[in-house]
């Protein structure tokens, strides 16, 4: 019946899918329900609305649609670019890898600007393409705000600040995929195009639902758009919109009960709460590296991750074997190393409906699985580092002041 | 908090997405878990397997995508034809309307065939059609087994029967939205190419899921396939499951131990005995309209479709208005008119995890919205009709007996 | 894993436990908490507070006692009885007579007024009683409010106005377990001294608390009531609600939240709004069984109760098969007949979180059973009677208007 | 709406009610069904079958009541003794003190053993007592297995010992609420006559059920003991045991599916490594302690408990204040002092269905919170002692391998 009883709970630290908070559990646990009726619309009008606020947008305006990051990526690709246009995308790991592949696949001009694994993007490199590109020819910057494979955070508002140093018109488009909800991230202030996020990361919920939110621009920029597009078809959105219907085809009646309970709890805990949070758990985690003796593969602190912490570990050991046995022995569920990188880091996620005990379970949890594997640890090191700040820097739990 | 409260339970009778039986509830009452480890991935394996019953494919190849019945429309579309190509498809109603113009905005030249709202495909055009391609032009053929809008089942084994009468290489590509799972579907038997359904039907899960399967020559056909297609690539998935890790990008941990409870429920029940339950409550739900004196949207008894049915109201009733009254007076919810049929019919829907007395309590339902809107319905009149069937047809509960 | 598997949904009318709304599932789909954390002391105060809105009183003190009714029954006798203490009772089905037992094996002197199966209590005997007792030797009135074997409903009232008639100071102790939260019921207008019922019944919660409150002059009872008791005794509850802390052992977490959900669910319906609706399902139930040509066993309508109604069954039935039957058939699960009325009657509870339509497919139900254990009922004509009825009584859903 | 919310999942350290598995919360998430159906009989059956194996006992006749520990322990005293009867019991502690005082307000005669809290059953004396009472006037002895407010665990097989002894008759009554399903338990072998616990213990489900067992000496027993019971009289179980339908008032659906579930996960473990388990747990949190200089507040090795750690702390903080702020802080709910000990020690409840970094985690709290409230731990020791520990003891888990 269940294929992986515990006994006891499932120690969830890959960086997504994440936990979901037992209110959002309960808000889902429910019948179908005819979409057509007028409860729906009711309920979406008030999901639409509440969740520009995560992306710290007025003008946007956001789409729900019953897919994945993948699919919420082609979304935002096919809705605002043509076959041929030129792009720029930075290749810094896995995750920015696939959605270059996409963009080939879908038949754009693909301007690779490559770092290590464990770099940021060069923006110097993107800085001499604009530059360059009087003619604007570059019709898209498509950027991963965090890098899940490698931990690594772009900077987004130096993006914006070299297009706009050339007035260049390029879309703005951003993979904030494992950032929105947990890191800080303003749509309209750093003047991006399309931004998108997928139900499973900070927001705490099942997969299921690619959040899209797109800009005056590049909602615009649909009309001469002629990739071939029709599941991902904003239009097809719109003009439900209009109706007060807004599906297009049937969503999960579930996934938009617990996108309500979501944005409940977001906005009980203040976002900004929610990014200080993040902000402390990825601090207690690199602690913890550090005191473990270990490299974070993130290579400067400039880029360091609040999400998702990528740790490095000697040659002689496999990192898939840490995560196998803090699976199989302590019920720790890690992040793998992905291609380049397989074997040779692990990765914690530390995103979504998480407190500080939690995490300290999780990283006393790692330094088992380190001795268990060979690395001299000094067991309690990584947990007595984390918890010297954690201890100082918590605050009370608001609603218990 | 809870935009619908009754009191008691609703009565959910639209033709999708229909009732989650509590076992499915239960199954999916859980929280996230990592997709990468070993759990998932024998899971997957288990489901990939089972759902090809449901199919009746042994051959066929299953893709379980995260999207909705549309998605998995353009997933079968887009994976076996290039943009150009002829396909013949069959406009008898809204959701034929709907993928025909898919197939127009994916740049396949499609040959449309017309039928009345009411009828079946027209099989006989179909014939000639085929008969005088000698050419091959039409590269695919694109049905929709059950049009959910005016409840009319097509005939898939003439389909077949037909194709090979001329020995035409046609792709046979079906919409089993609204039918599999509910009625006598045989992919292996029929030369089925490409069928799908959505989780949200016959299968009684919640939205979220598209279910495709892919026979052998299909799955050949993706090799010259040059439509644009990524995030509904099946060579994606192909290349996960070579690799035993099954998912390209990540699933809903929720719907996949769903759909694990749901096909388990299914095998319980018995395939079979699923269908003729649906037989018996499609009859009983026609002799109830028949006993009011209305008549059926569907034009000849070949194509009554057993899990939903099109219900035709005198002209001087607007048939949203008995839905409307259905949901506010008896938390009824009843299958809206739609297009072509709007304020013209009405729709019960009668597929999925239901019994005698739900659809009773529902016929009921709706003769007392009848006489709301001053349809002069004689109460008891449907559900005497439907009983007297009922009663005499209805077995013991397997596992009670 | 499911004993009791479908398909489709089981159709509950016993009369008790009953449905419980999804709102109240998901409620109650929690984990435990401490229960000596601020947390649970404040969700108490909220219900101690509203559920004497439900027995509409402002003077009592309400107990939620981790136990069934028959430990509420216990809790009203020990706590405002001695041992050997003469109470009036009325034997007028299983349930009074259970009652009458248990008053029995607590050793008190009872004075059992006996009537008919079917009939109420006679409170012409009961006049009587207290107008011979001038010696106030009868310490209390112990009466069932609505006897759920027979259908039954006693006039409180009544019993308010024959012991104030006399000035008799016995106590009143009532028995709602079947009519709290669905019939009129007014503890401190009709002074009544206890009153109790089950979450399990109209309440619409799982079975496990017994709701017992207490009038101020059964608070003072307790001083001098010598019944031994330890678990059941308030005083250890009064010690508690001092502090603030309010339990004096381990409560279940899960009845607390689902309390919760179900007084605010009642409270957004309205309990006038609940209490009118209950006498709409049992009119239209009592209109069915009249339509079938069978006889209530409830002998005058003065007594008919609107939250179960027993259906007295030709001598050549025997009323078990038909519950048999409902259940193996049809998914319906009937009320049996309980000892003197086991075989000759079965019941239709109609009481808690239940609509229109969910009757109305019961009905339909009983007449398929009814034909199928060779009663000659015309199908249909239950439901046309009921649905004559329910068609014109029926008010709009509030929340939908 | 919640009043507890996070940030974060609670972290449940009380020694009761503990953490319910997502399994069994799952089994519980349904409606009320008939308990007269086959089915609640059918799958009581096996309930009562297969918890007599947690409590090693063929022999014994298992009721599952609907109550509390203190309504089991009622259930055990009245339906064995007489009022006037002499029992032996130990006051070591606030719930064998809660015991005795239920003993004497149910008018036995008791003969309290008293000792320093901190300090086991004196069992010196209970061999002397039963040694002079050669007349056998001592009917039987009480004994808490395990003292939840100071975290003494007894030796039972010296209890029986001393009786066999002797050649004494009494009763051997025994509380097993926070010990049975976690501690070494052996009813048949220890000659136990009445043992005990509840289901929010280590059976790790909701409060709600009393589970007794007792001997064949404790059901002959029921026949002279002259105690009033009614709701708690075995012999009314007993009389639905032979009719096979099992219940004299209403059950839980939802405990009984949920009982079925948390039995199936103690199968699917195994009684013995669930109990190592606890060993382990109790051994680390001993170790923690130990490093942060703190004393157990049990005095010796021999009254360790593996369920629930006492921690003394220094005499110039409030133990309360320690508990308040790891609540308010770091969502960790530890066990307050109670009574003699209340603002001297706080307690760790490790039992139930949890695991190691479960553990260290709330370790690691409790180090934060030591700090936070004055006292000079040194962060990461205790974790660092617990973590060694568990770092070489931990196995597999068994469905991983």
């Amino acid at each position: 019946m269940d294929y992986v009883y515990g006994p006891g709970r499932n120690h969830l630290f890959v960086p997504g899918p994440v936990n979901i908070p037992d209110q959002v559990l309960r808000a889902m646990n429910r019948n179908n329900e005819d979409y057509r009726s007028p409860a729906v619309p009711a309920l979406t009008k008030t999901l639409l609305e509440d969740v520009k606020k995560i992306f710290k947008t007025t003008s946007g305006t956001p789409f729900l649609i019953p897919t994945t990051g993948t699919g919420a990526w082609e979304s935002a690709l096919t809705n605002t670019l043509s076959p041929g246009d030129r792009t720029v995308s930075f290749l810094i790991g896995q995750f920015s890898l696939l959605w270059i592949d996409q963009q080939q696949r879908l038949n754009f001009n693909v301007d690779v600007v490559e770092s290590e694994w464990g770099q940021g993007a060069n923006l110097d490199v993107l800085a001499s393409k604009i530059a360059e590109d009087t003619a604007h020819t570059i019709k898209a910057i498509c950027i991963v705000h965090n890098e899940t494979a490698t931990g690594v955070t772009n900077n987004l508002a130096t993006v914006r600040k070299i297009l706009d140093h050339y007035q260049h018109p390029a879309l703005f488009l951003v993979d904030g995929v494992s950032s929105i909800c947990a890191l800080d991230f303003r749509m309209d202030e750093w003047g991006i195009d399309v931004a998108l996020t997928g139900s499973q990361k900070a927001l705490s919920l099942p997969t299921g639902l690619g959040i899209v939110c797109a800009s005056p621009k590049a909602l615009e920029a649909t009309k001469t758009a002629k990739s071939v597009r029709v599941f991902f078809d904003w239009n097809d959105y719109l003009k439900f919109y209009k109706l007060g219907t807004y599906w297009p085809y049937t969503p999960s009646i579930q996934l938009l009960y617990g996108l309500r309970a979501a944005l409940d709890l977001i906005f009980e805990e203040g976002l900004d709460n929610i990014i200080a949070r993040h902000t402390r758990l990825g601090k207690a985690t690199r602690l913890a590296v550090a005191a473990w003796g270990l490299k974070n593969c993130t290579q400067k602190e400039e880029w360091y991750s609040d999400t998702v912490t990528a740790v490095v570990i000697p040659s002689n050991i496999d990192s898939t074997e840490i995560v196998r046995q803090a699976w199989k022995r302590y019920n720790l569920s890690l992040g793998l190393g992905l291609n380049k990188v397989a074997g040779k880091v692990f990765r914690i996620g530390h995103l979504g409906n998480l407190n500080e005990l939690q995490l300290l379970g999780c990283l006393a949890g790692v330094e088992m699985v380190l001795k268990d594997v060979g690395y001299p640890v000094k067991l309690g090191s990584g947990v007595a580092a984390a918890s010297a700040y954690l201890q100082n820097s918590t605050p009370l739990i608001p609603s218990r002041i």
